[in-house]
């Protein structure tokens, strides 16, 4: 299985709810895309200083699983609405477990 | 509960089996730091260009869990010997699950 993981820095002027609305977005995305077996959105709890703002991190069973997760319309939508107008950094991965 | 993401990006000269290195020394640390619930490892695939190249993500009931394996000597001479001397970027997240 792959597991994926997109950790997001939002802009400095990002008005405070962006960070929640990207989150409950992403997690509306499950009943969605059939591929997706796990998925976990999150905003940072500020434990540490200089962390990403966002977290998304799903599981599926193989490569094309998650292409379809990354290609869905229903999550390019989420992206360029939600995300894009106030993203200041991304980092991502997927890796097999 | 907790999950915790680190994603790492080594730097271009770091030697080819650095990344599996770290993998492997991560994956040995569940068995030395009790509060660790769930923990898993891995090299990017290569899907996507841009990627990090290693992350490591990992499940605690609460933030002092967390805080355990944070600061365990097992943890940081991880970082230390394995991670520190090709690290070209990191970012890091805790969220709530």
């Amino acid at each position: 299985m792959i597991r994926h993981v997109v950790l997001l820095t939002l802009r400095s002027d990002a008005p405070g709810e962006a960070a929640e609305n990207i989150v409950r977005a992403l997690r509306a995305l499950p009943e969605q895309i059939p591929s997706i077996r796990e998925y976990q959105a999150g905003v940072d709890l500020g434990v540490n200083p200089g962390n990403a703002t966002v977290a998304a991190t799903s599981v599926f069973d193989d490569r094309a699983g998650y292409l379809e997760y990354r290609d869905h319309p229903a999550h390019r939508a989420v992206i360029k609405e939600y995300i894009d107008p106030y993203r200041e950094g991304r980092a991502a991965i997927q890796f097999e477990i």
